[in-house]
């Protein structure tokens, strides 16, 4: 039986003072909890009895089993699935000599979480380990930012950063960015190692973040100099210029 | 002013049903409106003095100048701009001879009208004209598509079409799709035309649908055969392989 106290403490996790205060974040979906039971700690699992009849073992905190109905009174889904849980939030650290040897990404202001979950989707596909985001970027543990993820928070760890201050810091090394006026990606010799700087949806990356950037990059359109759309959408440009790092690391000569 | 029945209006345009039975489409935001209404025949513009100060010329069959409010209360979107605009849907014909020429996609079943939209925007990017869709993918003139093509579907054209018997009537040419077991695609040499297959975001390519596709193709992971996620976002999917074959088409020998 859920109870009406639960539905609210569940339904207040969609806030992101709430999430800071209790260093909770909410999952659903068959798959997606599935996923994330083997990496984060769950502190209350609510789901239907058939889904957890086809699980393992479970190390949870709390167990409810609901019905589609109560499940459905505590969902942030449009379509519920069978299972809604409340895992804690990991604590990482950011390993700075790990930084120089790896290809990192580094988000200024990416506000929608579906993009955010998207991007940490992908870099999970290429390999990438650590994501630095502006104070401003999208909360990783948004609901939405998690669902889009698909079970890649898992992998990718998230840092909050104030981005000016923090390239400062660091030795030099690649900084790279995208922007209309860029070098032809597929003409440079990108290196294995590094940042890639992507930036806000609307307004591309802040001027003083782009001051920090030694390696700004161009992805050509086709035909290249005709006129079409303006701009790729933030997380599709992030995907072929990380495609692209990874395709010269591995493929050219 | 706008009336009770202009705003109702305006949302029962949200609905499929209602824009087959008008053969009209909502548009929103002041950029993209700007931009839409230099392909589109415009049946009524809702727009605040200020935005309709810094237009040009407009043919618009009714034009209501409103205030922020009015435009709220019409507005689908949480962060309501300073206009709202319905289009007339425009006819145009499929030319299969072009397509033999061209590269160009097809989706089957793609579910997320944010997914498709961001598609149809990168196809524009990728000088890519045509989308031919199965029936059951998302409605172009769904407003969400039509917010994330970003202006694309002036320049893009789609299609439905029920692709298994669609895919039989062509002559044979490249008919490419991604799949988990595909061969490297930084590995194949890419043709210039010919058609890239994307399936639902869920399940893929439908199996009816497989069976005419010629080039079955893989993205790599990084490292490769390192297990990371199990997939990568269809937008995000689609973008890879088109920057691919716009890549070799340009720059590769």
């Amino acid at each position: 039986m859920l109870s009406k106290n639960k539905i609210k403490f569940i339904k207040s996790l969609e806030k992101k003072k709430q999430r800071l205060e209790t260093g909770l974040f909410l999952a659903e979906g068959n798959k997606l909890v599935a996923d994330l039971l083997k990496s984060f700690e769950c502190e209350l699992l609510i789901a239907q009895a058939s889904w957890m009849a086809m699980q393992g073992d479970l190390t949870v905190k709390e167990l409810i089993v609901a019905d589609e109905k109560e499940i459905e009174k505590a969902s942030l889904l449009k379509n519920p699935q069978d299972v809604i849980a409340v895992f804690v939030q990991p604590h990482v650290r950011l390993e700075k000599n790990l930084l120089e040897k790896e290809l990192s990404l580094v988000l200024d202001g990416i506000q929608d979480p579906g993009n955010f979950g998207t991007i940490i989707r992908l870099a999970d596909w290429f390999g990438i380990k650590t994501i630095i985001c502006s104070p401003d970027t999208a909360d990783v543990y948004n609901p939405k930012t998690v669902q889009a993820s698909m079970g890649s928070i898992a992998r990718v760890n998230i840092f909050y950063e104030f981005l000016p201050e923090w390239l400062d810091e660091l030795k030099a090394f690649p900084v790279y960015g995208t922007f209309l006026d860029g070098q032809n990606i597929y003409q440079e010799k990108l290196s294995d190692s590094g940042l890639i700087i992507m930036g806000n949806e609307g307004n591309g990356i802040r001027s003083e973040v782009e001051k920090r950037i030694n390696n700004r990059l161009y992805i050509p359109n086709f035909p290249q100099g005709i006129a079409s759309t303006e701009s790729l959408n933030v997380a599709v440009a992030t995907a072929i210029t990380c495609a692209e790092f990874r395709r010269q690391q591995v493929y050219s000569i």
